[in-house]
């Protein structure tokens, strides 16, 4: 099972203000989620939750593993050099970014959020809606460098 | 850009003792990813945290339109009729599984953790570390259907 592959098709895109990628300030951002017509009925009672979990493809995003690999994130000279799969960067093997972002309304389209960090055009592969049992982890502890990072991001 | 199509190889495999999907009781499982042998580097630093979310492909699972756009949660006659995208059920669309999961430890070839729901050979998209400020939202609310269907998940 050596690095099975896999064709995933977008079921939605996202209408962002944001044309090219940025590093920061994503938080007052707000994005439409433009679902395909024929899932727009899995959107029944989204409503109901405060918070999606928003699957996006990074499309622009570019894996090379002599750069990407082992990094500093975001090439900052005070982070340290550590591996993709302990980082939250888009260049990935398969650039995924998974996003909880507040709803601001759901309607017959698709769904309005805020916080999305994806830039206009950016597909979708899936919603879900985001369970605190599930998806929160009370007592998480991260290294030190992550606060350092994240100043700013939102 | 209607739907689409994007292509992903897995970057890892599960290795755990559930064979066959079921609905409840993963949180005491412990699984091991094991990582391809040319992306290991990528997980250095990653043992720096204490949870890592986990972007699995659901290889056994199948959407029909018809039977699961919109659905009661797990066909409970107790749950509501809602969309695909309010729910979390694994015949989505893109059957895309994210779990919140403790590190165990990591070593030279992969991850171990627990609580991953997700049955031995399931292939893996993507490791990311949990950052708290990021992943978790201190508010949410949901559904009161929600905490019914959870209870003896974990």
């Amino acid at each position: 099972m050596a690095g099975s592959e896999h064709v995933l098709k977008a079921i939605g895109v996202v209408r962002s203000p944001v044309l090219d990628p940025v590093d920061e300030g994503w938080g007052t951002i707000e994005s439409h989620i433009v679902v395909e017509p024929e899932l727009r009925a899995g959107l029944r009672g989204l409503e109901e939750f405060s918070h999606v979990l928003v699957v996006a493809l990074l499309h622009g995003a570019r894996f090379e593993a002599e750069r990407h690999l082992v990094r500093r994130p975001r090439g900052l000279a005070e982070m340290p050099e550590i591996g993709i799969f302990a980082q939250r960067a888009k260049d990935r093997p398969n650039p995924i970014g998974i996003t909880v972002c507040p709803i601001v309304r759901v309607d017959d389209v698709g769904v309005t959020v805020t916080g999305l960090d994806a830039i206009d055009g950016t597909p979708i592969l899936d919603l879900k809606p985001y369970f605190p049992v599930f998806d929160t982890a009370p007592n998480a502890r991260t290294p030190e460098w992550v606060d350092r990072l994240m100043l700013g991001y939102f």
